[in-house]
């Protein structure tokens, strides 16, 4: 028996008493966990330390250092987040409908935990306390597999997790990371048929490709995000502006930003000379089609690999189109149906956009910054799904839940 | 630009078309095709009987034959099955729910069509019609591969449907069949990610596990069943064996069959003789534990692989248990998630049952043969899952829907 096939088995072993553990049980846990983390900073913090200096003796900078790095404040952060979910409706239990058949059999379906739940995710600690705790809420026991640069940071904050279901009599296999960040143990998880009832990647595109490509447990995709706003000819064009700066700027490197702007060409004399200053006001590189460089100085002529790219950057595809037609099919051939707005006062044009956009969210007059567990109002999210299949969109709790067919008979046969 | 490929952007194109094509025109479009199905009679009986006679002649026979062999009362009964579809709600843009937020948002998540659904099926022509139409009334466009001794019979009955599409203005490239029945083209089919949102096998365990080991594409895996019935201490002996016999003998070759019975030890010495009975009058053997076979004579020795058997045939393994906890155990062990009974008059136990095993569907006191679409209300199903993912138990039509998230707004930015 390899490691992660007895990890599983012990997970699974878990989730059989997860499965039936009371709301106010499931809270006591996520609130214990809470404490120990914060009773544990010293600790986690030197563990934290040292991955930090691994990272930068190893060449690794700026950003990513950033994610990786705990503190006081962060691990607070963390503990609330857990505090938070404790807070949150349990979805386990709920009965979606009930029916009596004509035969009498009363046949109900009920959300059920899933049972086991993986998550690869990269070097982001704070990922290791949602998973933890949403899985916990959701009544799922998990695996978790993090980035190797993060690794002791793990192993610390997760120790301190089961530490602290143990001292409530839960069994500490309900989070477990996996102890070893070779590509073979990514791979063997990723193959954990009969223990995973899912796997979810959380991480860059690379990330997520190779779990789709390599996993044979079902898979929620999700994430990358080459969001369009399309501006209408009857858009409100100050609101316009406001919107678009709102959906690159705010915060360029997430899923939910903007990475390429259409406009109606019936606007675009009036309208792109607006958005192009305020884009350059920010620093923002725009690069653009022949009418975008003709209106814009600043701008630089685009390429076909532009309109497909996920910048999460300073920079911003721009592209002049004749109607809303036109503006669909772009959308059509290169978004990742991930979030997509129009903006326009035309009745009719909102609501073929509404229609025909296939995508997990679309917008009318707002920031496609929104598409957000928290925004959403489910409290908290353990991603962003892009696939069809199960979720699409912000995954909350219920997310992270299945179904059963309850079936109450009195005797009764199929004829 | 393989061949598939290509019948991928078809698909992609035809879905275009269907996701907003209003009610009664895929209610037309069903209705022409269950005529267009008859009134072709004699070109789709005459490339079955070729498919037939091929098959005879390489030395298939027996119950495969049978479901590959069409009649005019076949033929009958899939027409009838796709006016049945189109007698059916569609599921298609039913807002689940919308809120306003604090932010003066209002969110929304509304039913909307896969898109293309892909699936794999064996020599059953009835599922090309059953596939097409669901799918059609679901708006998705679908890409059929059907099992290579079935391939003429589907190649007539596909065509039949694309010119009763194109009759009524409607893209032919709502179906399309494989042409194509090698392993290489049905392994291309399973990494056609990007042209298929989600991907359906239906038949044997051979050709689910192929799926679900081979597909990068997002798989509902379906149908095997080692589904097990329980008979508690305080059974109504009577009852259980009708339920039993309906369960084991009603017809075993399908996935919701009992294939495993459990007796309370308490009862075993009167119940075991009465349902050993019964099960001997209809030639079905008994491989029991050897408390089972103490009290049958006819019973012989299960293997421990016996446990884990579905047998799909006149074949059930017995074993005696102590109690409710050693019973959930063994189905937990052994159990394929599908359908599982509980057989009793004691309350605790009962909801014990239900709330304790995982599984699609948890009955008490009642036959594991109702889990099946029809019997479950839903008018018609494409099979029935048995993994957690999206959807669990028998699909309908609302199995193959995903949502998508639609959004008002009147300006904001997110802060």
């Amino acid at each position: 028996m390899s490691i992660l096939t007895e990890m599983g088995q012990k997970a699974k072993e878990a989730a059989v008493v997860l499965a039936v553990l009371p709301t106010p049980k499931k809270n006591e846990g996520l609130c214990a966990a809470a404490e120990a983390l914060l009773a544990a900073e010293k600790e986690i913090l030197a563990a934290n330390q040292e991955d930090v200096a691994a990272a930068l003796a190893s060449g690794i900078k700026g950003a990513f250092i950033d994610r990786l790095t705990l503190t006081q404040a962060r691990l607070e952060e963390m503990a609330e987040g857990l505090r938070q979910v404790a807070a949150l409706d349990d979805p386990v239990g709920e009965v979606l409908s009930m029916k009596t058949m004509d035969n009498g059999l009363m046949i109900g379906q009920k959300r059920v935990p899933m049972g086991v739940i993986g998550i690869i995710f990269e070097a982001r600690p704070n990922v290791t306390a949602d998973a933890f705790g949403l899985c916990l809420k959701a009544g799922s026991a998990v695996i978790l597999r993090g980035g190797k640069e993060a690794f002791r940071t793990n192993q610390a904050v997760v120790l301190v997790f089961r530490q602290a279901m143990e001292k409530l009599g839960l069994p500490a296999d309900i989070v477990q990371v996996v102890p070893d960040t070779s590509r073979e143990s990514a791979n063997e998880m990723m193959r954990l048929n009969g223990y995973l009832d899912v796997l979810i990647p959380r991480g860059g595109a690379g990330l997520i490709q190779s779990v789709v490509q390599n996993s044979t447990v079902p898979v929620i995709e999700t994430g990358v995000g080459n969001c369009h706003i399309f501006v209408d000819e009857t858009a409100d064009l100050e609101k316009a502006v406001a919107i678009v700066m709102n959906a690159k700027t705010q915060r360029p490197g997430v899923c939910n930003a903007c990475e390429s702007l259409l406009v109606h060409e019936k606007i675009a004399e009036k309208f792109l000379p607006m958005v192009g200053g305020a884009l350059q006001s920010k620093s923002v590189e725009i690069r653009g089609d022949e009418a975008t460089c003709a209106l814009i100085s600043a701008a630089v002529s685009a390429t076909e690999e532009d309109w497909a790219t996920e910048y999460a950057d300073y920079i911003i595809s721009t592209r002049v189109v004749q109607n809303l037609d036109e503006a669909i099919s772009h959308i059509r051939k290169y978004a990742t149906g991930h979030s997509e707005a129009i903006l326009t006062e035309n009745y009719t044009n909102a609501q073929r956009f509404l229609n025909e956009v296939d995508a997990a969210a679309v917008y009318v007059n707002a920031s496609t910054r929104f598409t957000d567990g928290a925004q959403f109002g489910f409290g908290a999210e353990i991603g962003i799904s892009t696939q069809k299949l199960h979720a699409r969109g912000p995954m909350g709790l219920k997310e992270l839940t299945t179904t059963k067919y309850i079936i109450y008979g009195n005797g009764q046969i199929r004829q």
